[in-house]
């Protein structure tokens, strides 16, 4: 696929190519989120509605709290006919890099929905809003020009359906609290809870259900909590041993702890994923600028989270970010 | 004030009173949440746009959480000429009873503005929606009949406004989760989400922020945890002396958190108000009913979320409570 043929396409234009085409594997990303698995499964359910084949796939197994989701389908169109031609989609993956080994296995990438800023615009067509909170409100938009409400409240998977892509809608924007969330989620949001789906179990399975191990990694964790500057910053280490065993979601969540402390203006959480490996995560108040102090030390993000991955011992790691951020506190004007 | 005095008035007659009057002060109700006193400051905010006297009054402190919410009112405008008749009206208040020692300072309520389906009908005339899903949504709605919404936009108060109506409808829906949350919710939301407030820091101060007394208090609860009946159940307990220099909002808080570890149905969280005197919170899945096992035990409330108190010692308490549990989970068909 040569550069030029890479196109952005409406989505009038994404709907005809639906209707056009048949035997849709749509991929979601690697250690698949809400938002991609409910973009998927809510396309997904809407193209089978249409009498189209269409499966959605991902390299990585889903926690089993997405399986709900699979009730917007229908198995039989599951399956496609021998032989026949496949249009491969990726829904809320801005790399191909992000489609783990599959990446290999399908090279050629027909559509791309996404809504990522830094989408890599690596796919013969894309459908990019990089103003929608969830690639899951671009894949709304796009149901919406593929059948019309009315009808598509007549069908069994409808309710399924409005569930699985407000699932992508609530995941992305950390139920209507992040910054991204705008008067427009909450419009969508209204429009999909019409479809009356069980959405106070997707709230629990996405926001409150805890395991038992995400629970004991939470009191270790903040059982060895450090804090520095004033209690200004707090920082949580989680060492190659105590994470054996878990869930790499469950130790995702823990990133957002020490941030939520009074007063804690850096919320700093030390992953060590090899031996003397060590994945920062940092969150931030108004007076840190999180990209800027990951950037120094080789990562990136955003202003209020980013990441960067250091070598060495916990005690050098340490001293490096702490060193970085008193930079910012004391020497620096607040960002 | 005779009973038959007591009256239900329209949203139009509640704009009229407001607009045919003066100097009013709102009282919210004790222990205040986010949605009396984000209806409380939101009202009062309008009623000095038009130019009215008015202030927010409340028997307990708020917590200081809750400070911004003070950005909506006109400080000159909350005092009242001398001798001037007061207008009492309450916010979000179910019962005299909950207004603490206040029910006694004021024991005619003129107008009683609220949402709850057990109002007790107190006031001189009351305006109230109980399919609202907060106190705020029925203010909002108040505001809107009081003045156009194109005209608020254009004064310097608006967005703290509707910042404080949003701080109530969010907070009475645990933040757009609970299953009171309706399409029409969303709408609101979007609606004033269009006043363009600080929702980020709304939201931070009133789901995410916790104080470290909070955490350690999670931590000493959780490391205590005990599970009965195959996991199913999860108990909590916090003695008399684990609460003393709690504040209580923080200990109520952690009602929540049996209930969200992976597999519990029935959670439950026992506070020694006093010595041998028991507080227990209920919350439940779908397999059992709250309400039926805390009437069981001389208290009540809502079918997944209930309360009781009980006396005697820890173990009489919890051996009451578990032969409850163990009745709903096997011997009556799931509720």
């Amino acid at each position: 696929m040569k550069a030029n043929m890479m196109k952005i396409i409406t989505t009038a234009q994404t709907a005809a190519f639906f209707k056009e085409n048949d035997n849709f594997t749509l991929i979601c990303h690697a250690n698949p989120d809400g938002d991609t698995l409910g973009s998927g499964y809510g396309l997904c359910g809407v193209l089978h509605i249409l009498g189209k084949r269409a499966r959605v796939i991902c390299d990585d197994d889903p926690s089993s709290r997405f399986d709900f989701l699979k009730e917007t389908i229908v198995p039989a169109l599951s399956e496609f006919p021998p032989n026949a031609t496949e249009i491969i989609v990726t829904v809320d993956v801005a790399d191909i890099e992000l489609l783990g080994s599959f990446k290999d296995k399908y090279p050629n990438i027909d559509l791309c929905i996404d809504h990522h800023v830094s989408n890599k615009n690596y796919a013969a067509r894309t459908l990019l809003d990089t103003d929608a909170a969830a690639c899951a409100n671009v894949v709304w938009a796009l149901i919406k020009e593929l059948i019309c409400e009315q009808e598509l409240k007549t069908k069994p998977t409808a309710a399924a359906i409005a569930g699985a892509i407000y699932t992508g809608v609530s995941t992305d924007t950390g139920c209507f609290r992040y910054s991204n969330t705008s008067a427009k989620t909450h419009r969508v949001a209204a429009e999909l809870m019409e479809y009356n789906f069980n959405v106070a179990k997707i709230n629990y399975l996405m926001f409150e259900m805890k395991t038992r191990e995400r629970i004991s990694l939470e009191m270790e964790a903040l059982s060895g909590i450090a804090f520095h500057f004033n209690d200004r910053c707090a920082m949580i280490t989680l060492t190659y041993d105590m994470l054996q065993g878990i869930d790499p979601e469950d130790a995702s969540n823990v990133s957002t702890l020490p941030k939520q402390i009074e007063g804690v203006e850096a919320g700093i959480v030390l992953k060590e994923k090899k031996q003397g490996v060590w994945k920062v995560s940092v969150r931030t108040g108004e007076n840190i600028n999180a990209q800027l102090l990951c950037s120094a030390l080789g990562g990136g993000g955003h202003i209020r989270a980013a990441g960067c991955t250091l070598k060495g011992t916990l005690e050098t790691v340490k001293s490096e970010i702490l060193k970085e951020i008193e930079k910012q506190l004391y020497e620096e004007s607040a960002i």
